[in-house]
C-alpha cells in the first residue's frame, strides 16, 4: 500500500496477496459490468414483459411504445459503457502488470479470477461509469462547477496572497476520485497530488488521465440503469461524450501559453500515508471535496490533514455530510468492502469506531483540531449525477469553507 | 378480502388465514419498532463510539458535542414514535377482534405471532410513522398543499361544472395511504370512498382518524432514524405534534356551517376490488395520488379505473413515476411482501408481469384507454417526507393531469 504513482508511466508490481485479490476482484468487476447490466435491466424486463397477459404485452410492443425496441437500446446503451469498462480493465492489467498472455497478445485476467468480484463491487464498477458523466462530459459542467469552483477560487485567491516569485502552490486531494480536480488543478500551474484508496477509482481515472486516446471516444449512458421518473424515453436513454477533453493535448496546449503544473497520484489509506512523519507539513493546500464525509472518524481525517498541512496552509472544504460510514456495523467483514489496502494493522480507514457529526458539530472540531477559520458558506446546491430531466431531483446543501493551520502552529 | 368498512366502527373479524398472517406480521412489525430503532439508531451507535480510541470519545462526550446525550435524546424519540406505534398496535387489536385477552382487560398480540414481522415490515412500520409528519402534522402542510391542491382544485371545478342541485360527487381515492386526503374531501362535502392494500397504512389510518383522543396527542420524530446530512443536532431531533387537528371534532365544527361529506374505506387490492361489475361506473372522480406507479401494470390499473368512473367522470391524478414494482423479480417470495391480500388466483396486484413507462408514454396509455385529456401540468415540486433542513434535498417533479372518460362511454 501508500505506492506513489506518478502519471504517466504507472509502474506498479504489486506484491501484496490481499492487495492483489483486491485489484483482480476490481478488474472483474469491470468485467462483469455488462453480463450484470443486461441480465437486470433487460433480460428480467423481457421476463417480466411476457409475463403479462398477451393482449397488453402486444399493445406495448406496438407503437407508439416500442417497449422491446426500447430494451434493446438498453443493451446497445450497456454495450457502450462496457466498452468503456473494458479499456479500463485492459489499461488496469497492463499498469500493474497482473494479465495473464492472451494468444492475440492482448493481457487478460488471469482465469482464476474470473467471477470473483461480489456483488458490492460489480455496484462500484457501475456507478464509477456512471460517475463519468460528472467528471468527465460536458454535460457534467454544471455539478463540477458548483464544487470545484468554490475551491479553485479560494486556492487561487490563496496564490495571490503570496509572492509573485513565491512557486506555485503545493495541493494535496485526498480522494481524488476520477482525478478531473487534480487534472484542472494541473492545469491551472499549481503542484497537485491526488489521494485515492478506491482501486475502482484509480483504474477509471488512469484510463481516462493517461490512456483514453481522444477527447469524445466514449459514450455513457448514465440513466439506463434505472425506468423510474423519466418523462421521455428519449431522455432515459440519453448518451454523453466523454471525456469532454483529451488531457494530453489539452495540457501540451495550455503549455504553450503558460507554465503548468504537475501532478500525481498516491494509491493509498489517506490516513495511513498522510500521518506519517515525511509528510509533515508538506503541503500549501488540501483540498477535500465531498471527502469528509467518508470519515469514520472524522477526528483522525482532520489530525491528519492538520499535521500534512504547512503551517499557514489551509483547508479548502466542500460537500454534504453523507457519513459513509453510518452504517458500517463495528465488527465488519472483511471480505465485504474490498477496498480496505491493508487490514487491522494499518491505522488507517478500516480501524473500529466511528461517529456522524452535524455542520455546526464539524466546524467545532476542525476548530479544535487547531485551525483557524477564514470563510464559510453553506446550502450551495451541488447535484451529484443528477440527471436534471428527471422527475426526481436530488441536490446537495453542500457547505463550502476555508480553514488554516496557524502560521505559528508545530513552530514552537 | 375486498372487506369495506364504514369508519367509524369496524367490525371486522377475518377469517382467511392467509389474511390473518399478514395483520399479525403488520401488527407485530409496529411492536417491534422500538427495539429494533433501538438497536440500528443507539445500540450501534455507543459500540461504534466505544470502539474509537478512548482519547477520541471522552472528547466527543464533553460539549459542546455532549455525543452520548445525542444517542439519549435519540433513545427518547424513538420512545415517542413507539407511543404512537402501541396505540396502533392496540386499536389494530380491537378492531380486528384478534387480541388475546391480557390479564389487565387489555388487547395483546397472541403470543405465537411475536416476532413474526420480517425486516421488511419493520420498514415499513418505521416509514409509516415517519409518514405521519406528511399527512398529520401542521409542517406538512406544504407537502399536501403540493399534491392535494392541484386535486381539490380540480374536484371544486368539476363540483361547480354541475348544476348546483347536483349531489355532491362521489369520490374514490385508491392508494388512500393515512386518509388525509379522503378526510379534507369529505370535510369538503364529498362522498369519498378510500381503498388500500397495505395494512401497514390501513391501521395507522384507522387509528389517527377514528380513534385518536386529541389534536396533538403524539409527538413525531422523523429524521432521528439518520445521521447524515443534518445541519445541526436540534433540526435533527425536531419533533412534530401529531395529529395536527383532531378529526372528529374538525367535522362537527365543519357540520354547523355546512353539510359534510360521508366517508368509507376498503381494505382490498384496488384492481380486485374495483374492476367488480357491482363497481361499474359507480364513481364521479378517481383521485390518484402518488398512486398510478404502485402498479405492475398500468394498463390494468387504467382499464379499472376507467371501469368504475361513471361516464363522463374524470381520473385526477397527481406523482411522479418511481415504479414500485421496478425490481420485483418476477417469481417473487409470497414471503417477502406481505401486503398481497390474497395469492395468485386474484387476479390483483400480485399478478405476474410488470413493465415502466415514462411520462409521455403513460399518456399515451391513458388516451389509449379511452380517456379525453382534460389538462395537463408537469414539473410541479413535490417533496415526499422532505426534511426542509437537511443537506440533501430530494423533491420529485410531478405531473398533475385531468382526463375525462366521455360522456358516451358504455353508452352504446
Amino acid at each position: 500500500m501508500a505506492e506513489e504513482t506518478e502519471w504517466p508511466g504507472v509502474e506498479n508490481d504489486i506484491d501484496d496477496p490481499e492487495e492483489l485479490q483486491v485489484i483482480y476482484r476490481t478488474l472483474d468487476s469491470y468485467q462483469q459490468y455488462a453480463k450484470v447490466a443486461h441480465f437486470q435491466c433487460t433480460h428480467l424486463r423481457r421476463q417480466a414483459f411476457y409475463a403479462l397477459p398477451q393482449a397488453h404485452w402486444q399493445r406495448l410492443a406496438a407503437p407508439p411504445f416500442n417497449y422491446l425496441d426500447t430494451l434493446d437500446k438498453i443493451d446497445d446503451a450497456i454495450g457502450s459503457n462496457a466498452d468503456l469498462a473494458h479499456l479500463i480493465v485492459k489499461t488496469g492489467l497492463q499498469m500493474f502488470h497482473v494479465g495473464a498472455q492472451s494468444e492475440t497478445g492482448e493481457p487478460r485476467m488471469p482465469p482464476q479470477w474470473n467471477d470473483s468480484a461480489k456483488p458490492n463491487d460489480i455496484d462500484k464498477a457501475r456507478s464509477t461509469l456512471r460517475q463519468f458523466y460528472r467528471d468527465w462530459s460536458a454535460e457534467g459542467a454544471r455539478e463540477r462547477a458548483a464544487c470545484f469552483g468554490p475551491v479553485m477560487r479560494a486556492i487561487a485567491a490563496e496564490q495571490e496572497a503570496r509572492r509573485p516569485t513565491d512557486p506555485p502552490l503545493k495541493i494535496l486531494v485526498p480522494g481524488a476520485g476520477l482525478g478531473r480536480l487534480v487534472f484542472e488543478l494541473c492545469l491551472g500551474g499549481y503542484e497537485v497530488e491526488g489521494n485515492e484508496i478506491s482501486y475502482h477509482q484509480l483504474l477509471a481515472s488512469s484510463y481516462i488521465l493517461n490512456c483514453c486516446e481522444r477527447a469524445g471516444k466514449h459514450t455513457v449512458y448514465p440513466w439506463i440503469h434505472t425506468f423510474s421518473n423519466h418523462k421521455t424515453r428519449a431522455n432515459h436513454l440519453r448518451g454523453y461524450a466523454i471525456p469532454d477533453i483529451h488531457c494530453a493535448t489539452e495540457l501540451a496546449r495550455a503549455e504553450q501559453t503558460r507554465p503548468i503544473g504537475k501532478m500525481s497520484m498516491s494509491a493509498a489509506d489517506f490516513l495511513c500515508l498522510y500521518s506519517q512523519e515525511d509528510r509533515a507539513a508538506a503541503y500549501d493546500v488540501v483540498a477535500s471535496v465531498f471527502f469528509l464525509d467518508t470519515a469514520p472518524n472524522l477526528i483522525r481525517y482532520l489530525d491528519t490533514i492538520f499535521h500534512c498541512l504547512k503551517p499557514g496552509g489551509v483547508l479548502v472544504n466542500i460537500g454534504p455530510l453523507l457519513w459513509h460510514f453510518e452504517n458500517r456495523v463495528y465488527e465488519r467483514d472483511d471480505t465485504e468492502d474490498g477496498e480496505g489496502h491493508g487490514g487491522a494493522d494499518t491505522s488507517g480507514i478500516a480501524d473500529p469506531g466511528n461517529f456522524e457529526l452535524t455542520d455546526d458539530e464539524v466546524m467545532e472540531l476542525v476548530r479544535q483540531t487547531g485551525f483557524e477559520m477564514v470563510s464559510r458558506e453553506a446550502g450551495i446546491d451541488a447535484p451529484y449525477i443528477l440527471d436534471m430531466e428527471s422527475m426526481l431531483q436530488t441536490v446537495y446543501k453542500a457547505s463550502a469553507w476555508v480553514a488554516r493551520k496557524p502560521a505559528t502552529a508545530g513552530v514552537a
